[in-house]
């Protein structure tokens, strides 16, 4: 076979051993706190059936969907018209009938419709895996990456909220980074469109609305424009982007401005609750920031959303987000199940903890703590039964594989940052003692085997 | 949109919370044993370039992996003569570039090469991540399973197989399930090939011995007859189904059978070696089986070949498996790097554990301890503080989300299996003291605020 140059798709990614400890220590911090909260974890397939993605994320997401060729003579029953017209959107149905993920929410409600019966309401999952898309790779955004959700459906109890506030706090506290919260809520921007007499166009003003922190307010009104919202609705919506003061402030100016829209007044009272009992709580190390430009993307969220930055370092983007839907199950035939739930985003969190230093010395967390050198056959078989036994002591340990020279086994122990290096030759088997040597210091010291693991730990 | 009734696609599928901390039991215990014995963790992508898996796993192997659609106007420079003919096979590498990961051994191969500056050897890692195969699915087989490997590459020396023994035995002493490691060695099976004056047919020999388990001795000397191999040879190689006694003895056997193979004689050299170094350290429960009709399906083994079978329960196929291969990293340009590793399998030791009761009580290791009840919004505001502190003090706890009638409330705790349940009334918050209600017992006691994170850790 001919020799060939090894390398990854666009968008993907190689973890280093170091890089996959770190990647850990972020999903542990997650995963502990999911639990503490009083969420179970489960797992989804990497492939779902593609009718079950398909129209739920936007026509941008179906085409970022991945989707996975049929096995077999695929083409055999495809409509020749279509192939010879190379037809590739209209072929992919009949070519194709699984996609990988593309988020976590969705197989969720399919999960929660799919178990529904085996589940206890209200439920709450949390699930750590990952999802891909056909994106345009860019920093910080992969076609392999991984989601950390945290959902609660059957309840709509604005507790949830409150609790949410918590997790989030929870987790970056122990993080180390310090975030703000931002929080709005879908139904203000529904009463806000009521009140410029635009409702008919909310997704036009959420759309653009959401691209607030992009592009900056001008262009966010000239796309409103574009989008045929008159320049008197705009006047109106206005002071969206000048309200500011503590949350108190704004809630009563936003009041008078609502004061119409009974969904609106909705939305200020679901949001008053979830400061005041923030407040009551308090945070440990994040701060909850009312943002009324903020809009998310998705269209399935109908109350509040979240959406978290860091306040340290360069990296501005959202680490975290999500949001309430009332009817994310519905599409899979079970209705009225309100959900709310947020994510952590694993890549962008790892960018800020790089950046700024945060990591934990995790560089040893699978290292060796102590090789042994291997001075032959017989002497690497004494060495073998002490590796054992420090093993059960619960310390990594191993012989070198080769009897190599000194000075070969040395550079392995250095370049690996192993710390000790135990020297087992003859002598020292007769003796039933090792001479353990520090790597750093330099440092010799002769240890009876009994004592080994205790010198070691 | 039509309301679709929910599924997962064949040979997939869902994790409830029980199964995911079941299974992440098996794999914690199989990492802690990793870390133990030196290896360090990489990850790698879920799919790689299509080139880098084709023609790696045989032609079977080949129809078997998942290919990803392009994404965009991929028939769009699709060859029209290709289309008009419907031939699938041709038409794959043009409308796919990439293919989910078949196995854990060809990425890590391509891994080896492409950081080859950046890698200490010899290289030991772990990689404990999700394959996907269009096999037909059966009993302990999926299309989507994991993969648990440590391997090490850069060193030939055996002391990597006798170690492999050591992580074998320790990782099922721990999961506390008996099994028997069989080993047989590439070598032999060529030598006697050799003596057999059948080397040309050494694949059709191999592939027939590998059925032996599943077919019987008979049929697979029919398989070998109707590969050409004749009745001579076959009586030549007859002792293979017969021999049996001790390792020791049968390597005697074998040694004269082998006199004129030196491939032959540096087989039993090697396993040898395994077994002395073995016996000489000792096994804490499994038991190291000389299986000279072990041979395993993979083309790329050389030397050494494991198998890993439970002594226990009804589940005969093997739950591990790996070997020594010697030029695995040539295709991708780096000669002359010898490997061996070994392999878990995660849904086999899955159905073994399970089936005979083997799991430790993980029923309630995401699960709550103690559920505060929802009295009210002012109450729950408070029991949030409380939980606040409980959380702190690594407690798993909730408010129960809604005020919703008693019965109902306690009916979720009961539901869900929450040992305890907090009632938090007005009394109770002006008294600064919990009632606390183990839900097994019926009893009720008052706990002060103080003393609440004591009483339920």
């Amino acid at each position: 076979m001919a020799i060939q140059k090894p390398s990854i798709p666009k968008g993907t990614r190689d973890f280093s051993p170091l890089e996959v400890n770190r990647r850990q220590y972020i999903i542990n911090t997650i995963k502990k706190q999911f639990v503490l909260f009083g969420f179970s974890p489960i797992e989804t397939p990497s492939f779902e059936n593609l009718s079950t993605l398909t129209g739920k994320y936007g026509e941008e997401g179906d085409r970022l969907i991945f989707k996975i060729l049929n096995s077999g003579d695929y083409l055999a029953k495809v409509d020749e018209q279509l192939l010879t017209d190379k037809n590739s959107q209209k072929v992919i149905s009949q070519i194709s009938e699984k996609a990988l993920r593309y988020d976590l929410t969705v197989p969720f409600a399919r999960y929660v419709v799919q178990h529904q019966n085996e589940i206890t309401f209200p439920f709450k999952r949390f699930q750590i895996q990952p999802v891909w898309r056909a994106d345009r790779p860019q920093k910080g955004r992969f076609r392999e990456f991984f989601q950390c959700d945290a959902d609660v459906v059957g309840s709509d109890s604005l507790l949830q909220e409150v609790d949410f506030v918590q997790l989030y706090d929870s987790v970056f506290t122990e993080l180390k980074t310090p975030v703000e919260i931002h929080i709005n809520n879908r139904k203000i921007l529904s009463g806000l469109a009521e009140v410029a007499d635009i409702s008919a166009q909310l997704i036009d003003f959420t759309v653009a609305l959401d691209k607030l922190d992009k592009i900056g307010e001008e262009a966010v009104k000239e796309e409103m424009r574009g989008k045929g919202i008159s320049n008197s609705a705009i006047e109106i919506l206005s002071p969206l982007f000048s309200m500011n003061g503590d949350y108190k402030t704004q809630f009563a100016q936003l009041k008078e401005i609502l004061k119409s829209s009974e969904t609106g007044l909705k939305g200020i009272e679901e949001l008053e609750f979830v400061f005041e009992n923030t407040t009551n709580i308090g945070l440990q190390s994040a701060e909850l920031v009312l943002n009324l430009t903020l809009a998310r993307g998705l269209d399935y969220y109908t109350g509040a959303i979240f959406e978290v930055k860091a306040k340290i370092g360069e990296f501005s983007s959202s680490i975290g987000g999500g949001g309430r839907y009332d009817d994310l199950t519905g599409i899979f035939g079970l209705k009225d199940i309100s959900g709310v739930g947020i994510s952590f985003g694993l890549d962008r969190t790892y960018l800020v903890l790089e950046e700024n230093n945060l990591f934990p010395a995790l560089e040893d967390s699978t290292n060796i703590q102590a090789l042994f050198i291997n001075f032959g056959t017989k002497e690497a078989a004494e060495a073998m039964k002490l590796v054992k036994q420090l093993r059960q002591s619960g310390i990594n340990t191993e012989v070198y594989p080769d009897d190599a020279k000194m000075k070969k086994q040395m550079g392995y122990a250095d370049k690996k940052g192993i710390k000790k290096v135990i020297l087992l030759g003859e002598k020292e088997i007769a003796e039933q003692k090792a001479t353990v040597k520090d790597m750093i210091s330099g440092e010799q010291t002769e240890v009876a085997f009994a004592d080994l693991a205790n010198a070691l730990s």
